[in-house]
């Protein structure tokens, strides 16, 4: 190898490598400036990318699905369809392996502005979640943002039926009293809707901002809510003290909601939801504020009274949807928590899919980091009906990745 | 691009990319293995290596050294010689870019055992720390495992006078009552001696573990150390409650001690060492044991009334030796510090070297991961007289790396 100056990192690729190196070539030389948008995300190759793992387990991801223009939230119905939500506010449908060109027809109107994971940002369509009943009743439910008179909207969660590919029966189960950002939502199998919220009031009784909500498939209260019946609380509010949810997933064997938050300048965290707890938001936070003091008051971040994550990082990962995997195909990863992240810190290019291996308590034995090279920020994962990964990139060629054993 | 297997991340070269990228491939086809030490650390590469940055300050890692065997700590003298302990017992000395290839003479026996950045593992030479007033006196310190009869052992400090290439004048100004693991030093410029040791037995006032210890440079107990006279402490103790003392390094502006412990399962800390003070290992951490449970008592990782870190990660990146850089040569990491680290959480081939920014307050602003893609483990760094910044790696085939502005 000649001594030369070489450029980190791109793909090396068996068979055509030399021609496939030369095309990714980015030219240095002294005088010659470094691209200023090296450590920006990168355009997706054609792949599939093979890689070695942490467990000993090679795995091969797939472009399964390119075309869609910032993808939201992935959700697959039983029959294997896979329906998509793209953040300026439609739903897209993908029946074996072929996007439907036209997005599915009948949601409500939306408002969408600004940017995925900035707080502040307004986005169309969100989250997704199927009704446990799916094949009886055809119910999806989707969050979004609503329009109303002038420049007002709220934050909303529509159910919907979802039949010979379209939306009917479109009705809001919730209705917020403002814009709560981003809004994650999902059904546990006892047909409960799960909603969580965003924002800075998440201490308020009185407010949705911050909460995990807990409703009826029909966005009825039901009873034993935690502070149902309580003067001055809300009773949809099942648990406290959020500040950005960004995922909702529910565990496979408690059927206990698990939320990923993302925090402010460091602090992201999973929560395990239990009822009636507060997990502390803005009071306490394992992050700094954006000007470098520790976001909790007084300065120290301590959680005395609060719910501790059970999982956090530092320094962020913006940490985005999230899913546990339960399926035979990816064998060495059965149970593991898996999690998007759009980027590391204020760097860009440098999201990736996290996987967390828990012990039988529910306590992190260890994390890896996936797809680092790839440099997209990772918006959904979930596990398709054929027991692999698939991953939602948000990006404005947006894509969506499978991920299988490579052999 | 012919749609085919890729194998990420290597290297990419200006000139002579398609021989280079030949040379390096891992050919990848359905049936033939990936190389199961695909996560390893991997041999470095001829290099220079160009990368961008997240402040676009665009650099050079240059392979300043070779053949070095697992190299421990970095310390430049005044007239531009640099010294490197190897983990194993020996002291080496690079003069105008050559590295001597006789060990310095006349240092003292050592015991080595085991692997770098291990609990458990027993250094031979480890941390070096230079005299402010090398020019007068010549004195050098550095931390060692001394032998003692039979199987016994203890971490010792020497000064040696280093003259005429060679150490004269050796004695220990600190010999410890056990084998204390990893044990960083550094000096201030009022010429006094910091040593930090690392154990579980870190609570105690009695015992030299999991301690910052304040010496003078003669290694005589300065009178206003902060237990000095309280009957049951140690009065070398300047600070207790200290897990895993990796590195040391004095602030150039506060000439505070500012101190990087490896944490357990996560929770590696950055604290900044204040007088009597007590950073709460092992009753408090922000990390997980390694079955699961967070270290801390009540399984709560709460700091109350121990002092938080400066900074900290989760998941752990091992973090090994810091400096500050102050220097003129890469103008937008003035004042930053960085942190070495040997790998990220179990993963093996995840060294990288960390920087973190920090405000006028020296509360974190934000941080970066530099070096990913080399996969060596980072070992010490240490910011040269010509202003550049000069990285050891624990490898085998150990390096010292240069990095300097590309342009």
């Amino acid at each position: 190898m000649k001594a030369t100056e070489c450029f980190f990192a791109v793909l090396l690729c068996a068979g055509a490598a030399s021609s496939a190196f030369a095309q990714q070539s980015v030219p240095f030389a002294e005088g010659v400036p470094v691209a200023p948008t090296g450590l920006a995300n990168r355009p997706l190759p054609e792949g599939p990318f093979l890689y070695p793992t942490a467990e000993q387990q090679d795995i091969r991801v797939t472009v399964f699905m390119r075309g869609l223009e910032y993808p939201y939230s992935l959700a697959f119905l039983p029959g294997g369809e896979l329906l998509v939500t793209e953040r300026a506010g439609r739903l897209r449908i993908i029946r074996d392996g072929v996007l439907d060109p036209k997005p599915v027809a009948g949601g409500p109107a939306s408002v969408f502005k600004g940017k995925s994971g900035v707080l502040g940002a307004v986005h169309g369509y969100m989250s997704l979640a199927v009704h446990p009943r799916f094949d009886e009743n055809h119910w999806i439910y989707f969050s979004y943002t609503k329009p109303l008179e002038g420049e007002r909207m709220v934050t909303a969660v529509a159910r919907a039926r979802f039949e010979g590919g379209a939306l009917t029966d479109v009705r809001d189960v919730f209705t917020g009293e403002d814009m709560y950002g981003a809004t994650a939502i999902a059904m546990t199998p006892d047909a409960m809707l799960w909603i969580a919220t965003s924002g800075d009031d998440a201490q308020n009784p009185k407010s949705f901002v911050g909460k995990v909500l807990r409703l009826k498939d029909d966005g009825s209260v039901p009873e034993d809510n935690p502070f149902a019946g309580n003067d001055g609380w809300r009773p949809e509010i099942y648990s406290l003290g959020h500040r950005s949810s960004l995922g909702l997933t529910v565990h496979p064997a408690t059927h206990e909601v698990w939320l990923s938050e993302m925090g402010p300048n460091g602090g992201d965290e999973i929560n395990i939801i239990q009822p009636g707890r507060n997990y502390g938001w803005p009071l306490v936070s394992l992050g700094r504020s954006y000007a470098g003091k520790w976001q909790a008051e007084n300065n120290i971040p301590t959680h005395e009274g609060y719910e501790f994550p059970a999982a956090y990082w530092m320094p962020a990962i913006s940490v985005s949807g999230v899913t546990f995997y339960t399926g035979d195909k990816l064998p060495r990863w059965n149970g593991d928590l898996f999690v998007g992240g759009l980027r590391m810190g204020e760097i860009p290019g440098t999201g990736h899919l996290e996987r967390i291996l828990f012990n039988e308590n529910m306590e992190e034995l260890r994390r890896e980091s996936l797809l680092v090279d790839l440099r997209q920020r990772i918006r959904d994962v979930k596990q398709g009906p054929d027991g692999l990964l698939y991953v939602a990139t948000d990006e404005e060629q947006g894509a969506i990745l499978r991920i299988e054993a490579a052999r």
